[in-house]
């Protein structure tokens, strides 16, 4: 039975067919002024996604790549950051102090938590931090935080900065990098921004972009001084991923055509008709505060993440996440972001219902696919 | 008219419409069976063309990127390194150690030369040194050096490292990681290898990676450890850019099948060829020892590169490259690695006998191509 492919993993996700088509183009030389217009054009939709008048700089790599640029760019060997602890992203950000001369202290919250504004501040009064590190959206654990209450407690303790990994928030649920008045984030391209992986995109306020001029950090590829000097010629210091920026331009405007609060409503729309639709199930999820750009479901006591992933792949074509370190076989996730929409997200549930009756669980047909319907139903 | 888009610049090179199409499949997730399988293959692929037995790892970057890990992941902060200087990368390499705190003598000469093996055993007789640093092939200048030669005086000094940019050398002329006992090798995925820009690719010596183990060097992203780590399990340690890689499977299996030794003949061939036909066209080489990977012509009085290479571009639909830096205006560049063959080479001979002849230099029309015909026919 033809069954399409469906890709629900919280990155890579779905590319659009209109993206991928420009990828099979003949690749062409990025020293051109052809290229230049499109890393302009880039540049703009990039500010739009954003949301912000700074320069976004493109980094070629892994959103990994993109912290990594971010971090060494803005943040002084010997200084003190204070870094929110609380899933497998948050901890690998963590690990950065150590590699490069940083002090880093935790903030460590249980997986499936995030920090609220009020622990933050309490945390920075002890003063002499340079910087809070931060997932927005912690995508191994799904959960999110009120990331303008923490910008706003953190712009009243002096020229802290405030690092956003963005990379499964921007472009999926409402960020505001100027209003909110973040100094660095980060994105990755294979989330929200609908591209294969390769690309990631760093943005940097006035006071990072003078905390990242004072710095004496070491770095080459990832100085963002560097990129910054050649921006101005809407060009890169390094060979850039020509052909994925080239097919970035065309998934950005189909966001910047959608507009940016109709993605944010998309996607909050389907997280929440997947969340109604799993709990009518009788599932739990997994986070405290859930993040709309991905969910996370804790397994019912008798099915396996083995049995579940794989009946869903065998016999559905369906491609979901399972979990990370010590949440593997505890949790799946479910991706919301991106080149997805309200019926994406109806199958993946009836899949689920499918998947959980055929593993012996007893489930009420259609019960998920309803409770689902009904949220689905405020989009319209 | 119909003309062809004809890309010769040394990078981004042509990509296989096979390989094109490759990149337009929808997206799938890497941390599969399927995926695994694939960079397995992938990694067998990188060993032939490195000619090696060793591990080959695969960045998501540009070939700086795959400089970087390479560098910092062998070179310890406070050692001495001696670099070969004599063109745009090779002085990207030699900044390196002011970024990381590593001692860089520099063997310094003309651009268009290259260091003998001589020179390069004088050099180290002083002592001292950790490794050497050179470019096999400068594309700046389309030059290269006896690597053989090099590398045999070399291992004649210890535990000198040889770091050695291949990246428009590997998959374009002979290079023998194993045999000729070379200890840091480094390539890109958008020169020989006939992938768009976003991959880079390094291969360590049984002594380098012992110098990995015991380097303290300050790293992250590119912290080969962490590669060598994950690659026991077909994986890497951040998300790589997969459909990149399913596309350099394509191409890497073209090379395959053409054989490595094939396409180094058919690359020497087309070089000779070009060679041969600019020279009897009455124009000079810039390069005192060209590398068949690229060639590099200087311009003859009276013929401006704004003038020649918007002629080619507008008239003939071929874009070739202009010189870097201090070079620019005095040469124009020419590719010939990868996804180009014999009868790419006359064409571009062809219209660069069409564009002087229109700008007005007297040029005996065909004389190039004849005498391109010549080397060619000794390939059959």
């Amino acid at each position: 039975m033809l069954m399409k492919y469906r890709l629900f993993t919280p990155g890579p996700t779905s590319v659009p067919e209109a993206t991928l088509l420009q990828l099979a183009k003949p690749v062409t030389h990025h020293r051109t002024a052809e290229f230049r217009k499109t890393f302009a054009e880039l540049q703009e939709l990039l500010k739009y996604v954003f949301q912000t008048q700074q320069t976004v700089y493109t980094i070629t790599g892994s959103g990994t790549a993109a912290f990594e640029a971010a971090f060494t760019s803005v943040v002084s060997p010997g200084s003190k950051v204070l870094n929110v602890t609380n899933g497998k992203f948050a901890e690998r950000w963590a690990s950065y102090g150590k590699a490069f001369g940083v002090q880093v202290e935790e903030l460590k919250l249980p997986y499936g938590q995030h920090a609220t504004a009020e622990q933050i501040n309490n945390t920075l009064k002890s003063g002499g931090f340079a910087a809070v590190v931060l997932v927005h959206s912690e995508t191994s654990t799904a959960t999110t935080c009120d990331l303008q209450a923490i910008a706003k407690v953190v712009r009243q303790h002096g020229d802290v900065l405030l690092i956003v990994d963005g990379i499964t928030s921007i472009g999926a649920f409402p960020f505001k990098f100027d209003d909110w008045g973040i100094d660095v984030a980060i994105t990755g391209s294979q989330k929200s921004l609908m591209l294969p992986p390769g690309l990631g995109y760093v943005c940097l306020s006035p006071r990072a972009e003078a905390a990242m001029e004072k710095n004496k950090q070491s770095n080459f590829y990832f100085d963002l001084k560097k990129y910054k000097k050649s921006i101005a010629d809407s060009d890169t210091p390094f060979t850039p991923a020509n052909t994925l920026i080239e097919a970035q331009l065309t998934s950005l405007r189909m966001i910047k055509q959608e507009t940016i609060e109709g993605v944010w409503r998309r996607t909050q729309g389907c997280a929440a008709a997947f969340r109604a639709g799993v709990k009518a199930l009788g599932l739990e999820l997994f986070s405290q505060t859930p993040a709309d750009s991905v969910t996370a479901v804790k397994y019912p006591s008798g099915i396996t993440d083995k049995d579940f992933r794989n009946t869903l792949k065998k016999d559905h074509n369906i491609h979901v996440a399972g979990g990370q370190g010590t949440m593997e076989g505890t949790i799946f996730r479910v991706n919301h972001m991106g080149y997805t929409d309200i019926y994406d997200c109806l199958a993946v549930l009836a899949a689920i219902e499918l998947t959980l009756k055929k593993l012996g669980k007893p489930v009420q047909l259609g019960a998920g696919i309803s409770a689902a319907q009904q949220e689905l139903s405020k989009l319209f």
